[in-house]
């Protein structure tokens, strides 16, 4: 891709999941690729070990502040990527069977932490945008869009222990 | 997607390859749904009519004024959309066999002509980031990027009869 990729390294060098705290998500950091000219940012490769299969790619953006939540796909899987801004993803396992089910994780993602999540199936989810710039997430989902299969849960429901509010300290 | 998508329109509703000067160019407007929390944008589905297969997709961004030019792919076929700013993107017909042979033409595409554009392979394409903005590209490439398959050409070469100038006028 950009003239300032080598190569000598493989466009996969480093993009191995990372442990995550939920069970059947992973978290895969990204390569950005900066020059004078700009920057080469990857998301996916049809051979890369995590890829599973290719559904739709499509993009969302959200302004300062806002919540999109709760989303719960019943077969879908997500691969997000924020490609700018800054977002707070909000992972909640209620899956019944579950190995870390009851768990939460935020995942600060975007400009200052590049990686792709692969959100499995039914594992609730929801983000935030955060800082001060519209925020624009790429999803490369792996079946196209399907309003019957999903979900939607209000952000506020008291069902899950979450509290989106900004939190100083 | 968003709430802001009926459901009784299809996501594919529009989203039908308008004619080009070029024989194999393809030109599909797109979507975007905008609400008070941002906005939905459409690129490429699975099921869509004008879809081929999945390799790879990345993102490239351009400052305002640069040139990213020429490229010929031998193999992968380009998804391109440009999701933020504005681009003008040129493509040249330089196929022995095609019946648009010798025939140049450019598509001025972004925020304020959200369309994708397919590029068959052997096909000699580059781009400009027009305006004041940063441009970002979006590329969902029917193969995974090879840098065998890919050859680079001069923007200046004056084997393509194309001035990258800007035109006053």
């Amino acid at each position: 891709m950009g003239s300032g990729d080598s190569p000598i390294r493989s466009p996969q060098d480093k993009e191995v999941p990372m442990s995550s705290k939920i069970h059947g998500l992973n978290i895969i950091p990204l390569r950005k690729i900066p020059d004078e000219r700009g920057t080469i940012m990857h998301m996916l490769r049809a051979d890369a070990p995590h890829f599973d299969k290719f559904g739709e790619v499509y993009f969302a953006t959200a302004y300062p502040g806002v919540i999109k939540a709760w989303h719960l796909h019943t077969k879908q899987a997500q691969n997000y990527c924020c490609i700018q801004g800054m977002i707070k993803l909000v992972c909640y396992d209620d899956r019944a069977d579950s190995p870390t089910k009851g768990v939460l994780q935020e995942i600060v993602m975007g400009d200052l932490n590049y990686v792709l999540v692969q959100i499995p199936p039914l594992l609730i989810n929801g983000w935030k945008c955060i800082g001060t710039q519209t925020a624009l997430l790429a999803n490369c989902a792996d079946m196209p869009h399907d309003p019957t299969e999903m979900k939607r849960i209000d952000p506020f429901d008291p069902a899950i222990p979450y509290d989106w509010a900004l939190k100083h300290g």
